[in-house]
């Protein structure tokens, strides 16, 4: 077998044999395929696609390229859930709590972010005293003992994968929804759950800007998943506004207890139930999707998430003590109010520049070596499709640095656009994929 | 500018621009831009193409990477010409002379051969004391006191070309119609003619397949020349049979002496003729066409055009009594008649097994390193269409080794299909292409 001839068949449209591809990745993890070559195939796999199963190979050679980790001490059906990013998504922190209240094991990995606001972890970290790293063994455990463990990724998982993104990313071929989608799904597979609930982004604040390519991303990642063996479906999602209020580690943090507590937004609240009621049905807890909807609300108003969520904290080293008093979380030095220029409805808020204002006041990683700060970040006052008057107060920024401060207050406000007319509110959740509908 | 961005432009199909080809070809030649970032861009190229304008700068961009050859201290237009490459095509070391017979000053630099069979300079060597090698200085002294110079090359030509054809090897993106011309083109401008003849061969033994494909590089290099404002033209030719009766580097040679003395294959010496007239229609020597064919055919018959190979033997240190004594070219040890295993026509003589078997008696290249027997290789002895009976020559294999021989005498007697019916001539030129007609 020789690369040259793998990247010719590839570039000629057709399917490489599991066999292929596996002389293809584990001779590029071993270093005995060049990048070059692993270069020209990925721009081959741009043009040409890859079938269903030829995916589902590709996914599953990244996912064994590295550890496996072994759930199977874990009692019951672990569902993961998987965000594919957006502003003020902070899904994680309220999901896995309220599933796991319903006494569905939750064994989470997560990842640092790169980009507009930290990734769960980065979140998690502003938790005064949290641990974010465990060994396996004590992963494990922990969910045994209280049903829920939410970490950073523990051991090596997927490295095919990591060398794989940092190839695409240098040469232009990351946008391709088979070489996301097993990028995604080999690491989900890789830790160890036995299904997956997928929420993919679409609009200006996500990677997929358009419902046509979401809808793709999503069917690919739910193929794989069900030709992989674990029940998987997707919900695709608006991202053409911030999800929640909060942008910024402490200030998700922040809303997430909210949110538990029953006070978060409407939208986040209704994309929160929505995703456990899909992991609810993946674990078989129940059939009746009402049912599961109503046992969630149940968990919420009965703050039984919220106590799962207080077990998580003191069972990783942090200070419980948070979910009363929210001031113990970090507290940035300054804030400012940005105010309506005008009166009128708020027709958009474009996710994009609330993330980026965000990032530049130090919530996110410009590149991997940023140190983020947890403090900063944006607070939502309204939302799109409500209604201000002119100087009411849009947003409220937090910083630990007033020159910053300076130049994200004229940049954040620019993120929003009023008009005469109230527009018409769009649905958070576009669509569902299942394995029925492929 | 970043090089991923480039690929990107490319990748979604953009042109790029001449300072950004710069960009990208300068930085890889200094080696700022590594090969898997020209890896992505040559197969982006290979999906996408590229624009006139956009081949023709980066053809100039390559030819200028190295050195650039001036034959200004020669009068008159020197005109190059140049096969895309075929088997029993010895057509350089018939037009070569031919055409400086007539006073048009021909300075040719040619390569060595990869594949079946030598290349111009691999042939001139079989000729005792012939030296391929002359310092520039010497080349144009040459040229204008006898007319005439055939070398190898001299300096370094086009080194973007060779680099990146090196890559393209290895990434499957030979096959791009843009990246082909590029390379050829690139070579030829560097070696510093006015004008250019191309011979593109198509069919089985040529590298372009398809009649369609041969057109379109053809007219693509036919464009690069015009928008370089070098006049040049392109014949598409016949390489569905061997074009001459010599496969082997001794054996052209004496093909090509027997082609100067009028006795050489029709095909052969019409094609040298055909490419020549355009030689001479570029040089400004005549606009008309039969005027110029009859001034060849016309130093032919008065060995004009074989005494300019005489002179040119003797300038670079040859034995010109070559001319008179074809045994003083090396001579093989064994030879090996095959014959026809049927009475019938011949229907066909395919131009690969031809080819490689004569590349298995030792007369082409496998890799850069083999050393090529000059001496052997295949004369055929009959051609397609022609009536043979059975128990005829078909061929006769020269060797010096007879094990080699006994293998290739099977393989080449597979490339002769014989049957009942005669099958229809075709012809030796497909067309002409000239800027005219773009």
């Amino acid at each position: 077998m020789h690369a040259v001839d793998l990247i010719r068949k590839k570039r000629d449209g057709q399917r490489l044999s599991r066999s292929e591809l596996e002389f293809l990745i584990t001779g590029y993890v071993r270093g005995e395929i060049p990048d070059y070559q692993m270069a020209a195939w990925n721009m081959a796999v741009y043009f040409k696609g890859m079938e269903p199963e030829e995916i589902t190979d590709l996914t599953l050679i990244m996912a064994q390229s590295g550890d496996m980790l072994d759930l199977s001490a874990i009692q019951g059906t672990k569902v993961d859930k998987h965000s594919t990013g957006g502003v003020g998504d902070t899904t994680t922190l309220i999901v896995a709590p309220l599933v796991a209240s319903l006494g569905i094991p939750v064994a989470k990995m997560s990842g640092r972010g790169l980009g507009h606001t930290g990734g769960t972890v980065d979140k998690l970290e502003s938790i005064p005293g949290f641990k974010v790293t465990l060994s396996p063994e004590e992963f494990v455990q922990q969910v045994n003992a209280i049903g829920l463990s939410l970490v950073g990724q523990t051991g090596q998982l997927a490295p095919a994968d990591k060398l794989l993104y940092a190839l695409r990313d240098v040469t232009a071929t990351v946008e391709s929804i088979p070489l996301i989608a097993s990028s995604i799904m080999s690491k989900k597979i890789a830790a160890g759950a036995d299904g997956f609930v997928l929420d993919v982004k679409v609009g200006s604040g996500a990677f997929m800007k358009s419902e046509e390519d979401a809808i793709a991303l999503a069917r690919t990642m739910v193929q794989i998943g069900t030709l992989a063996k674990r029940q998987t479906v997707a919900l695709v999602t608006d991202m053409n506004q911030p999800l929640g209020r909060g942008i910024g580690n402490a200030l998700e943090v922040k809303e997430a207890i909210l949110t538990l507590r029953g006070e978060g937004p409407q939208r986040l609240t209704e994309l929160c139930i929505e995703l456990s009621v899909e992991m609810l049905l993946l674990a078989g807890v129940t059939n009746d999707r009402s049912e599961a909807r109503k046992r969630l609300e149940q968990s919420l108003v009965e703050k039984k998430a919220l106590r799962k969520f207080s077990e998580l904290i003191a069972a990783q080293g942090g200070d419980p003590r948070v979910l009363e008093d929210l001031s113990l979380l970090p507290q940035a030095r300054y804030t400012r109010d940005i105010h309506a220029p005008s009166t009128g409805y708020v027709q958009s808020v474009d996710p994009m520049v609330i993330g980026v204002s965000a990032m530049e006041l130090g919530a996110g990683r410009e590149n991997k070596d940023t140190i983020i700060d947890l403090a900063v970040g944006i607070e939502l006052q309204t939302e799109v499709s409500g209604h201000v008057r002119e100087g009411q107060v849009l947003a409220t920024l937090y910083a630990n640095d007033d020159r910053k401060l300076e130049q994200a207050s004229v940049n954040a406000l620019k993120a929003f656009q009023i008009g005469d007319a109230r527009p018409a509110a769009r649905p958070t959740i576009y669509r569902k994929i299942t394995a029925k509908e492929l």
